[in-house]
């Protein structure tokens, strides 16, 4: 993982604006959070937190990025840093409070995924690259659990490593794709570094090296009898069905088994179907019928509601890069600073777009639970607040709820304290199952419904704020907490 | 770079295929294309062979990834692979020769932009990572052109790496990006690493760090009087402007200036249009006026065609993935094989869509120019085929064009021989200086009408090849050469 250059330049001129006025230690709070779900859709589930912890733990300027930094220059061939400025990074360690929501849950909009709360010159080195990180994980996470959820049990492999965005795109995609509930994946360095299972057979220029299909077939099954899934689509696809039930049966006869058939191409519901039966009519219950071919939700719920028997479905670009949607589009927006004399001042970012007003304090976000332990609400809360009601607003309807005795869970929890790591990092099947876990949770919740928005006292600060701003000459208000 | 794990599985599945049956040091010829112009545009840039140099020069198993692939297991908890497989690829070099297109140079579809020939175990596992490096960074580059040409000379910042996917990915993406012809990233790690000049200066949060914008303006031009671009849409943008000229006169006093003004939301034409007046009225006459907020090469257009007087554009999110288009659809196609005499053998994949069944034979592309030096046609040849004619068959109009007496250009160089490395890798100011002279190369061109095909003959055996095919019960055919 890249360390402390990975940023955008303006945080490193305005780290040098802060040293240069003095403020450079002053504490600030800062969120990480998206404000719509991705895909049109109802959730998103959070990812890349191991990813960000191990970007954080290798955060410094190495003496080469301070030589490197040393050289950049502004208008008059100036140098953009002082040396001094520059001595300063260089001793930099990070020692930010981070606390986040674990990976493989279900989150929605405004939801700060992480918090950041620290000197600022750190808070806000650190924002693009936790910004690159959590924006793309949590982004596959969600296309893949979409898609889990479409493909109801069936298995979903990833394959889309020669489509992905760079070999890091495709190590990354590998991971948040089995976070959000894939089996397997293709790709085999995803395999080695994360434990992923890898799947694959062959291609068609395995039957293209051969005279022939049947020939190719063959070989194939001689080579690998424990791992026989032949593509049958080269050539005519019920023909290539035909000659991989006869290596089956041949396979048969030598104890093994034809794992299955891949299609990749024609008329998917079609095709599975008159593969089943031919399948069928030879014996040959087991075996599997995997498709591909540009899939993604959508193209998997037509070919289910199609009863298309299909047992596997390998999903490459659209699930590697997020195909219609290529970015999520998280930000990271200040909610506190202390004053010169180390006052907390509550900040919010106004905007004619309501949903663009970021929420000001220290936030927490609780998930609600009724008695059968189903969620009833998530609510974000100001943990500044000595007293909290047991009330929120919901954003979605703008009215006020009250939740009762409800049991609540924060979903914040800590990882970082003073840069030291208190977290323990869960082992990715763990994160995976915890997802399946949360979609399970939510499958009976009407997601378009689910009360969403801020504890009452918080959303009464965030309207005074923003009142007071009005008649303000200036965008910005702050108030102590 | 990663080495040979970065690959999927099946290649590996076939690996061992190939080797059981004795035929992994059979050469063959794969050609890596792409079939349709991403963006629904004209051309793409090709890119990401420094990339892929690297990889395969870094290509071999190590002890570690050997014994990762010892523990896959198929059906029956069989081992996956034998260990004399294993052994063999641990001992593996790349051997192969490859031919690519420079980056930088502006291509069409079917053209090979990767040629390799070789021992087909070392083709095949291959493929997916060049596939990753080559699909990405073209499509990049492509996207970035666009942007460029719309921008009409104007200078263009990539400010993409929060929303890129994933660090490597934002790597990759500034590289393409200043390619295609961008003058700047705001990435600094992508600095240092290429050479690209980064730029910046603050963010919203600078102001919201403030009591009020005044303060935070003249807080950042005290810091930085030479690098000095304010945001001014914190609140009221043109506010902003006005307090931005007061700083911006202060700095004058002070012997300094205002770079410019940076617009991030609102009506741009409008905005910029009544920044420009005020900036004007009050001297600042060098002043840029730098705009961002989700744009493209469309909006860019749009805004060009209201007369916004924006002189430099910042993108993000569009340019590092891709926006509309997150992935090339690049593939890797076999288009010959020695049989077991050692015999070279043509190979087409057929397909009912035309447009998918792939060229066979040793390709290399030509670019035919007029006398006065203007691109008239490209074409792709056999290498292997000992007279060439002076014709093609153009794929879009399916007509023989005669090439005349002009002159001709082979777009595919050697990159390896042998494995070894007999390319002199250029530095990426002389890339991108190569792309722009191809930008404007194909300038007066009609893409939509300029000739792209096949040599007659080439055109001819392809021809005979699926008339055979037809009359065949397979979907295969070979010819020796």
């Amino acid at each position: 993982m890249p360390g402390a250059l990975l940023t955008d330049l303006y945080q490193l001129t305005m780290a040098y604006g802060y040293w240069k006025a003095g403020m450079h230690e002053r504490e600030a709070v800062f969120h990480l959070f998206y404000r719509k779900n991705p895909f049109r859709g109802t959730f998103a589930i959070a990812a890349g937190l191991e990813l960000a912890v191990q970007y954080l733990q290798n955060w410094h300027f190495t003496d080469d990025d301070i030589v490197y930094l040393s050289t950049l220059k502004g208008a008059q061939n100036k140098p953009l840093f002082e040396a001094e400025f520059l001595t300063y990074l260089s001793e930099l360690r990070f020692t930010c409070d981070v606390e986040a929501i674990p990976e493989g849950t279900m989150v929605f909009p405004h939801q700060p995924l992480l918090r950041i709360k620290g000197p600022i010159l750190q808070a806000q080195l650190v924002e693009t690259a936790l910004l690159n990180i959590i924006n793309f994980s949590t982004l596959i996470a969600t296309k893949s659990a979409r898609m889990v959820q479409a493909a109801e049990g069936d298995s979903i492999l990833e394959f889309g490593l020669r489509r992905a965005q760079g070999p890091d795109g495709g190590l990354t995609a590998s991971r948040s794709a089995y976070i959000g509930g894939c089996t397997g994946t293709s790709h085999v360095l995803a395999g080695k570094r994360y434990g992923i299972p890898v799947k694959g057979t062959h291609a068609h220029s395995w039957i293209m090296g051969f005279a022939d299909e049947m020939e190719a077939f063959e070989a194939y099954a001689a080579a690998m009898p424990h791992n026989c899934i032949l593509l049958v689509d080269t050539y005519d696809t019920l023909q290539g069905v035909e000659k991989a039930i006869e290596v089956g049966l041949q396979l048969k006869q030598r104890g093994f088994e034809l794992l299955g058939v891949r299609l990749d191409s024609g008329d998917l519901a079609e095709l599975s179907k008159a593969s089943r039966q031919l399948l069928d009519n030879a014996g040959l219950y087991d075996a599997l019928i995997v498709a591909s071919n540009d899939l993604d939700e959508y193209k998997i719920r037509d070919l289910k509601a199609a009863n298309a028997p299909i047992d596997v479905w390998g999903i490459g670009t659209k699930l590697a890069t997020g195909g219609e949607q290529a970015a999520l589009g998280g930000v990271y927006k200040l909610a506190a600073i202390q004053d010169e004399e180390g006052i907390w001042r509550y900040k919010i970012k106004q905007s004619e777009d309501m949903i663009k007003v970021s929420n000001p304090g220290l936030l927490q976000v609780q998930r609600w639970y009724n008695d059968a332990g189903k969620p009833i609400a998530d609510r974000i809360v100001d943990d500044w607040q000595p007293f909290q009601s047991q009330r929120m607003i919901s954003l979605q309807q703008q009215i006020e709820i009250e939740l009762g005795k409800g049991n609540s869970q924060n979903l914040l929890v800590p990882i970082f304290r003073n840069g030291d790591l208190v977290y323990n990092l869960p082992s990715l099947d763990i994160i995976r199952a915890h997802c399946l876990r949360q979609q399970a949770l939510f499958s009976k919740v009407q997601l378009e419904q689910y009360p969403q928005g801020l504890e009452s006292q918080l959303f009464k600060i965030k309207q005074q704020m923003l009142e007071d701003i009005n008649q303000s000459s200036d965008g910005l208000i702050s108030v102590p907490h």
